[in-house]
C-alpha cells in the first residue's frame, strides 16, 4: 500500500517459489470528498475490501518519514494510521519501508524516478499492458521490495537462533 | 478520545435530557510497547473494545492540529488514524475538537490548566472520587464539549431547513 490523502496505491502480488506474480493494482481517488473524516472512511472501506478480497499474508506500507510540514503529516498520519488499522483488524502484519529503501530494493538506486521504478516492474512482474497510474506502481513495488526483503531474511541474513524462536512448532 | 503515542485517554457520557450523566473513563497507556505496530494495534483493539461495550452514538475527539516537529506529528496521526478507524469501522460519526475550542467550551476559558478543566468537570459530572489521570479527564472535557456544540447546534443555531433535512422521520 501507498497511503496518502490525495490518492492511495495498492498492489497485489503472488509469490510462487521465489517468483512473484502480479495479482491486481489499482489506484484509489480521495481528492472527491471534501470531508477529511469521509476520505478516512473511504480508505477503511476500500482496504477492507481489497483484504477480504485478495486475503493476503502480509501487508507492505511505503511510509515516509519527513514531509513538508506538521499539517501535511498530521493528515498523511492519519491516513496511513486508517489504512495500517484495516489489516491490524484482521491480524495480517505490516511492515514498512521508506521510499529509498523500496526504489533501492527494485531498481538497486535509492533515488530512481518513478518513471524508472516503473519499467523495472514491467520488466519483473511481465506487465501486459502498461500500468497507467504511477501511484499504482509504487505500491507494487513496496510489495516487491517487501518479498525481496522478507526472502532475505528467512534464507540469508536470519540467524538459526532467530529462527526457532520464531518457528518453535518446525523444531522437533 | 483523546488519542496520543504514549497515553489515550477516554470518556464517555450519557446525555439524559440536557444532563451529562459520567458512565466511565480511563487511560491506555501504549509506552509500555515497544514496536509502534504494537501500540496502534493495541489502540485499535482497546478502542473497538470500548465501542462494543458502551456502544456510543457519536465519538469526539480531541486533535491538536499543531506540534513540534513533522515525526511527532505523523506519529500522533496514525494514533488518531487508527483510533477513528474503530469508528468509523462501526459507522459512528466523529466530530473533531481543538484543545481549545474543548477548554473553551468546559470552563469558558480557551487557556485553562489541566487542573482547571479537571475541577469543573468534576463539578459538572459530579465525580465520587478525582480521576487520577489528567488523560481521562481530558477525553471526558472533549466528550462534554461535544455534548454542549451538538445541543446548541440542535436546538439553537440550526436552521428549521437543515433540522427537517436531518430529522425527516420526526416530521408528519
Amino acid at each position: 500500500m501507498d497511503p496518502g490523502t490525495s490518492v492511495m496505491g495498492y498492489g497485489i502480488i503472488l509469490i510462487k517459489g521465489n517468483a512473484a506474480q502480479l495479482i491486481q493494482y489499482g489506484v484509489i481517488h480521495l481528492s472527491k470528498y471534501t470531508s477529511h473524516e469521509l476520505k478516512l472512511k473511504k480508505i477503511f472501506d476500500r482496504v477492507t475490501g481489497i483484504i477480504e478480497d485478495y486475503k493476503p499474508d502480509e501487508v507492505a506500507l511505503e511510509a515516509p518519514f519527513y514531509g513538508k510540514n506538521v499539517q501535511s503529516m498530521l493528515k498523511l498520519g492519519r491516513a496511513q494510521g486508517v489504512a495500517m488499522a484495516a489489516a491490524l483488524s484482521k491480524e495480517i502484519p505490516i511492515t514498512e519501508y521508506a521510499p529509498k529503501k523500496v526504489k533501492q530494493s527494485v531498481t538497486g538506486n535509492g533515488n530512481a524516478s518513478k518513471e524508472q521504478v516503473a519499467n523495472m516492474l514491467k520488466t519483473i512482474l511481465r506487465f501486459e499492458s502498461e500500468p497507467k497510474l504511477l501511484d499504482a506502481t509504487d505500491a507494487l513495488a513496496v510489495a516487491l521490495c517487501h518479498h525481496y526483503n522478507a526472502n532475505s531474511r528467512v534464507s540469508g541474513s536470519k540467524s538459526w537462533k532467530s529462527f526457532i524462536k520464531d518457528n518453535p512448532e518446525r523444531i522437533k
